[in-house]
C-alpha cells in the first residue's frame, strides 16, 4: 500500500466506497494529500455533518436531515397519489425525469426472505398505517424490474388491493430507442404481453 | 442534485475526489449514508488525522507523516543510489515490482514552464544540496516517459553530470508481453535505437 501507515490507513479507508479498489483508493489518498487538501477538510466535515443529522423522513422513510423530508412538506404535491420506490435515489431519478407531482413512500430496499429482509424491515407497517389514514387513492409501485423488486411489488399490490385502494405499476418494455433484435426474450415477452391498442 | 441540502452538499464535497462525477458522487453518499456509516465515520477521521500529520519527507520530499519518512530512514539501504521519480506513487510502484534497494528523491511533479513550475518548485534546490553532500554516487532517474518527464530528466541529468556523478535513465522500449505490430513508432524507434546486443 504505502510505507506510511497513516496514508495506508487512509487508502484502506476510501475503499468503503462503493466501486473504489485499492489502486483508485491510492490515486484518491495521494491526490488528496499532494493537490487537494482544501476539498478532503470540506469532505470529511461534510461527512461527519451529514453522519450526524441526516436521518429518515418520519412519514417517507427517505433519507432527510428534517423530521419530514421537503418532498413530504410540500402542501403544493398531490396528497392523493403515492409512488413507492426502492432508495432515495431513485426519488431523485423519479423527480428529474418524470412530471410526477404526487408524493413518495421509501421503502430502504426490498422483500428478500433469505437474508431476513421481511415487511416489517422495508417499511411495510408504517405504509399501511399510511394508506389507512385515508387520503392516499392511488398507489403507484416503481420498485425495480427485478426479481426481487416484483416480488415486493406484488406484496405490496396485494395488501393495498385488500384495503380497496388502486394500485398501478409501472409499464415494461421495451426501452425507448431499444433495437427488437437486442431485447432480451423476458422484457420482450413483457412487451408483447403488455401491448396497446393505438 | 437531491431535495436534501445536506445530501446535496455531501454529493458536492465527494467530487473533490479524483475520477468521481456527479453520478458515481450521488452514489457513493447514498451509499453511506444507508449502509456505510461506520466506514464514513472512519473515512472522516482518517481524512482529517493524514492532512493533520502527514506532510513531507525533509530528504526525498515524499509524503511523510514522520521528519524523515520511513525508507530515508532505513540504514539498510544502499545509501549512495538515488533514485528520483516524479510522486509519491511512484516510489509504491518501484517498491512493489523491482529490487531496487536504494534512496528516492521525490519531485512531487515535474518542470513546466508554462505552468510556472520551475526548478525550485520541484525541490532541484535541495537535490543539489543533498548530491554536494556527497554520498551519492550514482542517479537514476526514473521520471515518467511523457514530454514533460523526459525533459525534467534532461534537465536533471546536466544538472547532476556537472557534478561529477553518474547518471542514468530507465531503459524505453516495448512493454514485456507487448507486440511489434500494436508498438507505437515513438517507442518502436526508441526500442531500435537501444537495441543491446545478445
Amino acid at each position: 500500500m504505502s510505507s506510511s501507515p497513516l496514508i495506508s490507513r487512509l487508502i484502506e479507508a476510501l475503499r468503503c466506497l462503493p466501486g473504489v479498489g485499492p489502486k483508485s483508493a491510492q490515486r484518491m489518498a495521494y491526490y488528496l494529500l499532494e493537490r487537494q487538501r482544501q476539498g478532503a477538510q470540506t469532505l470529511s466535515q461534510t461527512i461527519i455533518e451529514a453522519l450526524e443529522r441526516v436521518g429518515h423522513c418520519r412519514r417517507c422513510r427517505t433519507l432527510s436531515e428534517t423530521e419530514i423530508c421537503s418532498l413530504c412538506a410540500n402542501q403544493g404535491r398531490e396528497q392523493h397519489l403515492l409512488c413507492v420506490v426502492e432508495s432515495p435515489a431513485d426519488v431523485e431519478t423519479f423527480e428529474a425525469s418524470t412530471g410526477y407531482r404526487g408524493l413518495y413512500f421509501v421503502l430502504m430496499g426490498h422483500l428478500s426472505p433469505l437474508d431476513g429482509i421481511g415487511p416489517a424491515d422495508i417499511g411495510l407497517d408504517l405504509l399501511q398505517q399510511r394508506l389507512q389514514a385515508g387520503e392516499i387513492s392511488e398507489v403507484v409501485l416503481a420498485s425495480n424490474a427485478t426479481g426481487e423488486g416484483e416480488a415486493t411489488a406484488h406484496y405490496i399490490a396485494e395488501m393495498v388491493q385488500a384495503m380497496g385502494i388502486t394500485v398501478s405499476r409501472l409499464a415494461h418494455g421495451i426501452p425507448l430507442g431499444g433495437e427488437l433484435e437486442y431485447t432480451d426474450a423476458d422484457t420482450l415477452a413483457h412487451a408483447f404481453k403488455g401491448r396497446q391498442q393505438i
